[in-house]
């Protein structure tokens, strides 16, 4: 749904706000379920390769055969990839997203959740990208077995997952650390985000987004099938994680 | 309060958020009661004279002797001004903004209400300014009149009032058509915005802004003994007012 902020940067969408000759960027506000709130401009869904952060571009070189891009957005990486050649299918529950995704070119395209594709898709998959933070869409210590059984079901003999996460540990700001210690009281992973986007009269329901460290990450992968192979922490507190499916 | 993001870039305050690598913008979240949610840059607040809008430049070159400028908040125009040599106080309700424009160089600055100012002030003002949309501060057609008339008691003879204010009604987008109507529907002016700001887990009390035409402004002024002098529509939807009282 925030997503449709991006039509306003390609002109599609409404204006932010109406009026005023100052050109505004377009912001995507974050609100957590303790009240913190964040806005922050949504333009970087845009941004060309140029202007990426580092660990896109090592992520994209660990992509290999059919390409399933979850969460694919405005199509920010999965374009490039097709821009490369590669077999790509850019996937997001957003209409509004996957319609700047295929004007920007993207041709492989679907707007449905991970599970109902998972249900119905013929294709198999060799990598599954969790690009943008996507690590999160795990969600919590419930649904990650969910996830990634669905991926499971899509995957190609020696199939892997290349995911960027946060690792949101190291803060010393007490509006976090406050946040994880209460989690953990409730039986959740520290860095469970409840969250809900807003962009001007619009509202996402309240939903589970997982921040978590690389030993967590291990730990909701017993069991599961896929298997942690690498963890690139040069960008820390960002990280990438590549894991394979051993059936 | 939302004033203490001035902190951020000064360097003074908490980070937006913690952890990331990425410098991220402070960005300030303004709430209106009909769910519609938006967030802007605040560095707006900081910027030097080679940044501003054209109409804070001629707003400037309007005042004249004493000046009071309410809702100062870092100091943007006051600063400059005593760069200029004039004489100017800067009022705000925010212990924050007031620190970071004290640092910044402002040497006369008062902390409180623009009513506890007049009953206690000794100063007497040729210039009030209303800067940043400021006009809005009228606040309502219960409100505008108290609040002029604190403005009365700290004039000189021939004092003026010096503001910016935006008409919000030549917009077309439905958003804020529908809420000029159901304003007046309730007996409210139409551009009689009631809004909440927002940062990280602080948040203010609900209150109401201004944004009326000059038509509106004019009849605000009915009694008040603050007369209309000029209105600069050179930068539609802003525009700058000059009021006189005439005692």
């Amino acid at each position: 749904m925030i997503r449709d902020a991006y039509a306003v940067r390609t002109g599609i969408g409404p204006r932010p706000l109406a009026g005023g000759r100052v050109p505004r960027p377009v912001i995507e506000v974050i609100e957590r379920d303790d009240g913190l709130i964040n806005g922050a401009p949504a333009d970087h869904y845009l941004d060309e390769p140029a202007e990426w952060q580092p660990h896109d571009h090592r992520a994209l070189r660990l992509c290999r055969g059919q390409v399933l891009d979850i969460g694919t957005g405005a199509g920010r990486t999965a374009v490039e990839l097709q821009r490369r050649g590669m077999a790509v299918t850019g996937l997001d529950t957003s209409p509004g997203a996957i319609e700047i995704a295929r004007r920007r070119g993207l041709r492989d395209t679907v707007v449905t959740t991970i599970d109902a594709y998972a249900a119905k898709a013929a294709t198999r998959y060799d990598t599954f990208l969790l690009l943008g933070n996507n690590l999160g869409l795990l969600e919590s210590a419930e649904r990650a077995p969910v996830f990634l059984a669905a991926l499971a079901r899509m995957a190609r003999p020696g199939a892997r997952i290349v995911a960027q996460g946060t690792d949101p540990y190291g803060t010393t700001d007490p509006v976090h650390a406050d946040y994880h210690r209460r989690n953990r009281e409730r039986g959740r992973i520290g860095g469970q985000l409840r969250l809900r986007l807003r962009y001007r009269r619009l509202a996402t329901d309240w939903f589970d987004y997982l921040n978590c460290s690389p030993a967590e990450l291990e730990q909701l992968l017993a069991g599961t099938g896929w298997e942690l192979k690498s963890v690139d922490l040069a960008d820390k507190p960002y990280y990438l994680a590549v894991m394979e499916f051993m059936r």
